[in-house]
């Protein structure tokens, strides 16, 4: 399997990037396709061989504008290496690079599976069983519930594959979990996720609050891209305002530095078990080849992480389930 | 001041209630006038004079239709209570039973202010330098840029008269910072903020992403209620599963529950501090006198919180700084 990679995307790139890049390869055993300025990636190579590098001499940044970066920057790293993904010069794409330039560029260049109206952003959230699985979480601020349709079944065959749930169960988001909650999109999209349950193609759990998002209502959570994007980075901060708060405690005194000396380790350990970063990347749900998103603040191990994935995501066949679904997936065209 | 307590409402009534609204009438100085069955109040009284008791036969259940609630039991504890305050019998009502019933209720009974489209609920969240208000939280699902005007200017008057902001900064719930983030809703809603604070009527910051919520990015987060209850219940919900990850550190080991019992103390402080339902109710803001929300759950030292901040809302006059401006807080009809 040879993975792709953005060797210019992401605040720590490209050092940290290729570094995470040649571990995979050695305890993967992917082949790597590096793609960036040549110069700049031969001298954090360190003499490793048997690493492709493809030249490319622009970079997107978080400047540019993501709806038009890749088109604009025709020679950056990013657009280059979906390019080769798009003619089948390796299997996979992973970048750290600007998260909207990312998916526009894979939007535009690898282009989305037949029949699915939007890709989707899909982070795995560190909570649950086998982890909760957030669609979309930003990529589309307006949904229409065909979209939303789309996202449960997408989120149910990723669950299947990648998250090890048996019968991943499927939850609308929404204000309580009584049937009638929401507006117009959640009642729309809630008779549709109904009947896909009814008819045994997807395990429909019914409405989840946000409470339940993190208690563990549902396998995968469905909801538009505005309120997974609010809901998503809402939680991240209330995290870390709870870990500040944490850190006011421990250091208060002599005392309870001493004490969280002790706990130190297994805190640490908690931390990272909470660490969305060491899920992996961000999957790009509906793009017809794996195009994984890995966070803009990447080091080795985070970028690793994503590689990681980007392997399981193109190994599982993700791709092909929802290939294979798409008639179940589409509205009838109205008469 | 006299305060009309709904005795029956909530997890915990009457018992809990009585014991809350007892606190307040020795620690606060209010009259107290209890609404329910008489022979529950009386019996949790133990033997308290200067209580005004208004019988009421019926209670208001979490089973009941909140839409239809007080107008179907009009001898409710919550459709007397609201009743009385309509009728000048009292200056708030304080109510730890269903949201949506008492919010219905307030609407239906007591009216909006006039010109006001849609009361919102708004909690403070214990977080920044005075508390952060999250406007609407699920009041209005489905919300029009007029709303979301009309939310900024009311957060605005309450944070300066009851979190003691000189100068409240209002954000715009967003998916990003940039300006020309969101959907047409937040495009819309953002040129109207924008132009209030360009007229000094707020201090509109712009647009704020839920990473920045917690972060305290602005004092007053303006929002649909559907997103800003995801939002509450989600991040409520991160905090509650770090909490459960916490106590596993915690009782991993005997040594680790040797270093936690010495920061036992400080760490229930921290806990205590984090707890929106010690900053007491939710305010009904845009209702034309006070109705303050107690959480469901509340005991004594909720309910009692919760009435600490009815008295404050009274001797603000937030009421009347909404009246007083209402003229800017109008879309001028389509011409």
């Amino acid at each position: 399997m040879r993975i792709i990679i953005d060797a210019m995307g992401g605040d720590n790139a490209p050092g940290e990037i290729v570094k995470g890049a040649l571990r995979a390869k050695k305890e993967l055993g992917v082949e790597l396709t590096l793609v960036g300025r040549e110069e700049d990636i031969r001298a954090c190579l360190g003499g490793e061989n048997g690493v492709e590098i493809v030249d490319a001499r622009e970079v997107v940044t978080m400047e540019d504008d993501p709806s038009t970066a890749t088109r604009r920057k025709k020679d950056s790293s990013m657009t280059v290496a979906l390019n080769l993904l798009r003619d089948g010069k390796g299997d996979a794409v992973v970048s750290a690079g600007s998260t909207g330039a990312l998916l526009t560029g894979a939007t535009l260049i690898v282009k989305r599976i037949k029949g699915i109206r939007r890709a989707a952003m899909a982070p795995v959230l560190p909570a649950g069983e086998h982890g909760i699985m957030l669609i979309d979480c930003g990529a589309n601020v307006d949904c229409t519930p065909e979209y939303l349709l789309q996202f449960a079944y997408m989120g149910s065959f990723y669950a299947k594959k990648m998250m090890g749930c048996e019968s991943p169960r499927v939850g609308l988001l929404n204000v309580g979990t009584e049937d009638t909650k929401g507006g117009e999109l959640q009642h729309q999209a809630f008779a549709l996720l109904k009947q896909a349950g009814d008819e045994g193609r997807i395990n429909f759990v019914g409405n989840v609050e946000g409470t339940g998002v993190f208690a563990g209502a549902a396998d995968v959570v469905v909801t538009d891209g505005f309120t997974g994007n609010v809901l998503l980075k809402g939680t991240e901060g209330a995290i870390s305002f709870m870990m500040n708060a944490l850190k006011g405690v421990f250091y208060k005194s002599t005392v309870n530095k001493l004490a969280a000396a002790v706990l130190k380790n297994d805190l640490k350990a908690m931390k990272k078990s909470m660490d969305v970063n060491e899920v992996g990347g961000t999957a790009f749900v509906g793009i017809s080849k794996p195009v994984i998103k890995a966070h803009g603040s990447s080091k080795e191990a985070a970028f690793f992480a994503a590689i990681r994935q980007a392997v399981a995501f193109v190994n599982a066949g993700v791709v092909a389930d929802i290939e294979n679904n798409i008639e179940y997936m589409k509205l009838k065209a109205e008469s």
